[in-house]
C-alpha cells in the first residue's frame, strides 16, 4: 500500500521522491505474483511517460493538475479510446474499439494522471463478490494464509490500491461496488452522489444506480479524486466530535453481522461516543419495504437486459452463469413495472429523508461479513447467498440515491471491516466532514490503520 | 371570442371594463346553450370574488399579479385542493379528493387569475378528436351549420377560450393537446419545451411526454400565460422577417393534407417569402423513423398502462373503449423495450436537433385536416384514422422534446387553419419571437383574425 497522496506529494516536494520513481516502483509491484489478475491490460509506457512529464514540469515551475503524476487504475469498464471495453466480459472481445475516453476517464486525465491499466471486476460488474471466472480473481491481499475474496465489483480496483500499485482506482458503484471491495481490503471507498459523476462511456449496469466513483487510502484521498470526476471541488472540513450527530438504524442493516464485524462496529460506535458525538438508534423501518421493492430484480435486473440481451441471444454460453442468471431476470419485467418501481422508489425516498435529515450520517457495517474465503463459495448456494448480504447495506443508499462512504475500523492485524457513514443525495459535503473527523478519531485510537510497511 | 389580454386591460385602464363586469359577461356566456358540455365544473363564485377583488386592488393602486382578475379555465386532469380529479372519466368518480392544488394551477391562482372551471376533454387525455362519451363532446363554435369535434385532448379548453368564457385555458400537450384544438378553433396554442413547467398534481397520460401549457387569443397571451406557468419570464421579440430563416420539412408532414389546408399554408408560405423571410425545403428523412420507432405504443401506451391498469381491472367497461384499446397496447411492453425506445429517441433527438439548428423555426400545417364532423367519425376506423392524422404533425415535436407554437391563418370566413412553428427543446424564447412575427404579418394580411363580434 502506498502513502497517502497528501504524504506522497509531500516527499515529493521535499525531493525524497520523484514522480517517476513512484511510478516505476507501482510497475515493479504490478508485476508481483500477488498481482496475477489484477490488471486486465496495462498503460506503463505512456503511464512512465506522465511521470516523467510532472517531474519536468515540477522542477520548471509550471502549474500542475490535482492528480499531475499519479498512478492511478481504470475499471474495465470504462471505454478508453482505441480499446474495446469488455467490462471483463469475452463475450465482448469482438465489440468495437472505443472512439474516444469515458467522460470520467477524460477527467482523470486532465487532472494529470499517469493512468496504469485496465482493473478486473467481475463481469458487466454483477455481483458484490468480486470472482472472475474468465480473467481469474484477484486475491484479497489482506490476508496470507486464506485466498479471501476481493470483493466486487471493482475487485481489480481495490486490489491494485491496496497493493499500492497505484494511489487510487476509478470504479464504479450500482449496489456498493466500490465499498464492498474498499471495506475488505482495508481501503476508503466514496460512492458519492450519482448525478454529480457523468457516466457518458462508462458500460451501463443498472443506469439508474451506476455512479462513477473512486477508492483510495483516506478521505482526503477520496475528496481528491471526487473534485476531479465531479468537476466541482467540495470543501468537507472536519468538525469536532461533539458537535456530530449520528443515526444507527435499527432495521436490517445490524442483522446476522460476523462477530468481528459486529464488534469492530459497536467499537466504533463507543470511540465516537466517548468523543461526544450524539448517537441514536432509529427504527428507520422503511428499510424493511426494500426486498418487497425490489422483488422482480429492482433496476438492476430489467437495465443491464436491455443492454445486453442482444449479446446473450448469441453468445450466452461465453457469459458467466451466475451473471447470465441475474440479467435475465429482467426480461421478465413489464414497462409498467418498470415505471412503478421509479415511482415507489421516488415515494420511498422522500419518506427515508425525512428521518435521516436531522442527521450529520447514518452508520452502519458496510458490509455484514469478513471477506469469506474464496473456495467458500465454490457452490451456487453459498455464492448467491454471500452476494446478498454482501451487498445488502451498501444497497440501500444506492437505492436512496444518497451519498455513502465506507472508512476501515478494524483493529491492527485484524481482516479489514469498513464502517460506512450514508446520507442523502447531494449531501456529500456534509457526509464528508462527518468522515474526517470519524476518519481521525479511528486513527487515533490506532483502528482502520494501514498495515506496516508503506513505501 | 374576448379581445386579447393586452386589449382588454387597456379597456380596464382606460375605466370602460372592469373585471366584475367581464366575469359576469363570461358566466352569462357560459350559460348559453352552445356552451353545453364545455365546463364539468365551475366555481363562478370564488371567480367572481377574485375579479372583485381585482378592481379593489386596482383603484386602492396596490399591486396586481400577471393574471389578476382575468378568467382562465383548467383542464379536468388538474387537481384543485378538495376536489376530485376525473379527467374527464366516470371511472374515476370514486377517487380520493386532491389534498392541494396542482403546481401549475397553484401558480396560476398565485398569479391572480379568477379560476372559471374545469373544462371537458377526451377520457384521460386520449386522443387528438375531442369525443367524450360520457361528458357529451364540446362542439366546434366555428361553425355553426355542421356539428364538428373540437379537437382534443384538450377540448373544452378550446371551446372555452373560443366561446369567450375566458382569456386563456391551461390544458395539456402529450401528442398535440393543445395545438390540435387551437388550430381547429382558431386559437393560439403554445406547446412549452416539457421541462419548463412541472407536472405535479396533473394526472398522467405520459410522464415522458406531458406539457402543462394553455392556448390564448395571441402569441402574446401565451407568453404570458407561459411567464406564470413556467414561473420564469421569456422576453421574445419580433425581429424584421427578412432576417427569419425556416425551414420547411418535405417527409411526412405535407402529407394527405386537405385542400384548404394546403392552400392556406402555401399562401403563409408565399407571405413569408414576400416579406423577405428566408424559407428553405428541407427533406428531414428522420420524420420517417417516427411510425417505426412508436409501433408498439410508444411512450403514451405503456406509461398510461402504469397509470390506469389498476382501475381497468375492476371498471374497464366505464371506460370508452377506444381509450381502454390505446391504454391496453401498453401492457405488453417490456422494460427492456421501453429502455430502448428511451434510447433511441435520444439518439432520433439528437440527429434532429443538428438538421433544424440553424433556423428560426420548422413550418408545417398544425393538423392536416379540417375539423371533421362529429358524424363522420361514428365508426371506429374512420375514428382511429382521423386521430392518428390530427395528431400526426403535432406528436412529432413532443418527441423531439421541442416547443412548438400554433397560429391561426385561415382567411375570413374559412374554417380555422393552425400555422405551426417549431423547434427543439429550450428554444422557447426564438420560436416565440419568430412567432411574434409571424402573427403580425399575417394579421397585416387578414389572415387568422378572430371572428366578428369581439365583446
Amino acid at each position: 500500500m502506498l502513502p497517502t497522496i497528501d504524504t506522497i506529494l509531500a516527499r515529493i516536494a521535499a525531493g525524497d521522491l520523484t514522480h517517476t520513481e513512484l511510478l516505476e516502483r507501482c510497475i515493479t509491484a504490478s508485476n508481483a505474483p500477488e498481482a496475477t489478475s489484477v490488471y486486465l491490460h496495462t498503460w506503463f509506457d505512456s503511464a512512465l511517460a506522465t511521470a516523467r512529464a510532472a517531474d519536468a514540469a515540477r522542477a520548471a515551475g509550471e502549474p500542475l493538475g490535482p492528480l499531475a503524476g499519479l498512478p492511478v487504475s481504470i475499471k474495465d469498464l470504462y471505454d478508453v479510446a482505441g480499446e474495446t471495453t469488455r467490462s471483463a466480459s469475452v463475450a465482448r472481445d469482438d465489440a468495437a474499439a472505443a472512439t474516444s475516453d469515458a467522460e470520467a476517464v477524460r477527467r482523470l486525465r486532465a487532472a494529470g494522471a499517469a493512468l496504469m491499466g485496465r482493473t478486473n471486476m467481475t463481469e458487466f460488474a454483477f455481483s458484490g463478490v468480486g470472482i472472475n471466472p474468465h480473467y481469474g480473481t484477484p486475491r484479497n491481499p489482506t490476508d496470507r494464509s486464506v485466498e479471501r475474496i476481493p470483493g466486487g465489483s471493482s475487485s481489480g480496483a481495490a486490489v491494485s490500491v491496496a497493493l499500492g500499485l497505484c494511489v487510487a482506482a476509478l470504479g464504479s458503484d450500482t449496489g456498493g461496488s466500490i465499498r464492498i471491495p474498499a471495506a475488505l481490503n482495508g481501503l476508503t471507498g466514496f460512492k458519492s452522489t450519482q448525478r454529480r459523476v457523468p457516466l457518458d462511456g462508462a458500460l451501463p449496469l443498472s443506469r439508474t444506480l451506476d455512479t462513477a466513483c473512486a477508492m483510495a487510502r483516506s478521505v482526503t484521498d477520496c475528496l481528491r479524486l471526487d473534485s476531479v470526476l465531479a468537476d466541482q471541488p467540495l470543501r468537507p472540513a472536519a468538525v469536532p466530535a461533539s458537535t456530530l450527530r449520528f443515526a444507527v438504524p435499527q432495521t436490517l442493516l445490524l442483522d446476522e453481522l460476523e462477530p468481528e464485524v459486529g464488534e469492530a462496529f459497536e467499537r466504533a460506535l463507543r470511540l465516537l461516543r466517548e468523543a461526544g458525538a450524539s448517537i441514536e438508534e432509529i427504527p428507520l423501518q422503511e428499510l424493511g419495504e426494500l426486498a418487497a421493492l425490489n422483488a422482480a430484480g429492482g433496476f438492476s435486473a430489467p437495465e443491464s437486459w436491455a443492454v445486453h440481451r442482444k449479446l446473450l441471444s448469441t453468445r450466452r454460453a461465453m457469459v458467466d452463469h451466475r451473471v447470465v442468471a441475474r440479467i435475465e431476470r429482467g426480461a421478465a419485467m413489464s414497462a409498467a413495472d418498470y415505471l412503478d418501481l421509479i415511482d415507489a422508489r421516488t415515494d420511498w425516498i422522500e419518506r427515508v429523508e425525512a428521518r435521516i435529515e436531522p442527521f450529520d450520517a447514518i452508520l452502519c457495517p458496510t458490509v455484514p461479513l469478513l471477506a469469506p474465503p474464496i473456495a467458500a463459495l465454490a457452490h451456487d448456494d453459498a455464492f448467491f447467498r454471500a452476494n446478498a448480504l454482501l451487498l445488502r447495506n451498501t444497497a440501500v443508499f444506492n437505492f436512496l440515491d444518497g451519498c455513502s462512504i465506507s472508512l476501515p475500523c478494524q483493529p491492527p492485524g485484524a481482516l479489514p471491516v469498513g464502517l460506512m457513514l450514508s446520507h442523502a443525495g447531494m449531501l456529500d459535503e456534509v457526509l464528508l466532514s462527518a468522515a474526517m473527523t470519524v476518519e481521525t478519531l479511528l486513527h487515533s485510537a490506532g483502528l482502520g490503520l494501514p498495515p506496516d510497511g508503506l513505501m
